[in-house]
C-alpha cells in the first residue's frame, strides 16, 4: 500500500467529527474513523495519539499562532491591544472552518471530560500569553490580567462567531467582544 | 470508640496539608492522615471521599458563599460590581486561613493533575456566577464577561493575598485587582 495519502489528517478529522456527532464520542472507535476516511488505523496513529486528540490538535496549533503573533506585535502597543490583535489573527485559522467548529463544539459540549480538556487548553493559552507579555516587558499583575481578559474576549467571540448566521468574521467578533468587556469592567 | 470528634474535619485537613507538604501528595495515604489527626480511616471517609477532596472541599464552600452573596446583592448594582462585591465576601471565608492556603497552594502547584482540578473548579465558579447573573436579569454576553472578569480579579487577588506579608485582607486585594483590570482593559 502506498504511503502517499493526500490530506490524510484532514480526512481523518472530518470522518471523526461526523462519527462523534452521529453516534457519540464514546461509541466511536479509531478503526471506524480510519475506515470512513478510507485509511488504515496505522495511518490514524501516525497523525493522532488517540481519538481525543483529533478534537484538540487544532487548539494547539491555534495557541502557537496566537502566541507567535503576540510575540511579534509592535513594541509599544498596550498589552490588551497586543493580546486582542493576536486573537484577531486567529481569523486566518478559523476562516472557512465554521461548520467543522460547530460540529466539534457540539461533541465537546456533550462530554464533561472533553469540556474539562478544553478548559485546560484555554488555561494553557492564557499562561502562554502571560509568558509572551513578560518577554515584552509587561510586569505582573498586568500581564496575567491582560491575558485573562483576552481569554474572556476569545470565549465570548468564539461563541458568537459559532452562532452567527450573518457570516461576520471571527476578528470582528473579537473586536465587539473587547468593546463589551470594556463596557462591563467600566461598570456603573 | 466515641463518635464525638470535635472538629474532625479541620483536624484531618490540617494533618493532610502537613503530610502533603512534607512528603508529597502522591506518597501520603489516608491511613497516615487519619493517624496524624488521631482519628480513624472510617472517620476520614465520613468527611472526605478521597485524599484529593481534602484540597477542594473548601473551594466548593467558597463557590456557595460567593454565588449566594451575588444572588442576594441589591438590585440595580452594575453586574461587575455585584460580582466583585460577592468576591469580597470571600474575605470572611479566607480570614485567618492564610497559612493553610499557602500550604495548599504549594501542594497544588507541584501537581499537574491538581492544578487542572483547580482550574475546573474555577470554571465552575464562573459558570455559577454567570447563571446567578442571568437570574438577576443580566443578558449575554454581559453576564459571561462579568463572571470571567470576576475570575480574573479573583485569581490575581488571591495570588497577591497569598504573597502579602503586610497582612492586608483579601477584600482589599480584590478591590485593587479590579482597579488593575480596569486599567488593563481601558488599554492605550
Amino acid at each position: 500500500m502506498s504511503r502517499w495519502e493526500p490530506d490524510a489528517r484532514g480526512r481523518l478529522e472530518k470522518a471523526a467529527l461526523e462519527l462523534y456527532a452521529d453516534r457519540g464520542f464514546d461509541r466511536t472507535t479509531v478503526a471506524e474513523i480510519a475506515r470512513r476516511a478510507g485509511l488504515t488505523e496505522r495511518t490514524f496513529f501516525r497523525h493522532y495519539a488517540d481519538k481525543r486528540e483529533v478534537l484538540f490538535h487544532g487548539q494547539s496549533a491555534l495557541t502557537d499562532l496566537v502566541v507567535g503573533t503576540l510575540t511579534d506585535a509592535p513594541a509599544g502597543l498596550a498589552p490588551i491591544d497586543a493580546v486582542v490583535g493576536a486573537l484577531e489573527a486567529a481569523d486566518g485559522f478559523f476562516g472557512e472552518r465554521r461548520d467543522g467548529a460547530r460540529l466539534r463544539q457540539g461533541v465537546i459540549s456533550a462530554h464533561a471530560e472533553l469540556r474539562e480538556r478544553e478548559l485546560i487548553k484555554l488555561a494553557h493559552l492564557a499562561a502562554a500569553m502571560t509568558d509572551a507579555l513578560h518577554v515584552r516587558g509587561v510586569p505582573d499583575p498586568t500581564a496575567g490580567l491582560a491575558a485573562e481578559a483576552g481569554i474572556a474576549v476569545f470565549r465570548s467571540a468564539f461563541e458568537r462567531w459559532l452562532a452567527d448566521d450573518a457570516d461576520r468574521d471571527f476578528a470582528q467578533h473579537v473586536r465587539e467582544s473587547l468593546q463589551a468587556l470594556r463596557a462591563v469592567t467600566a461598570g456603573s
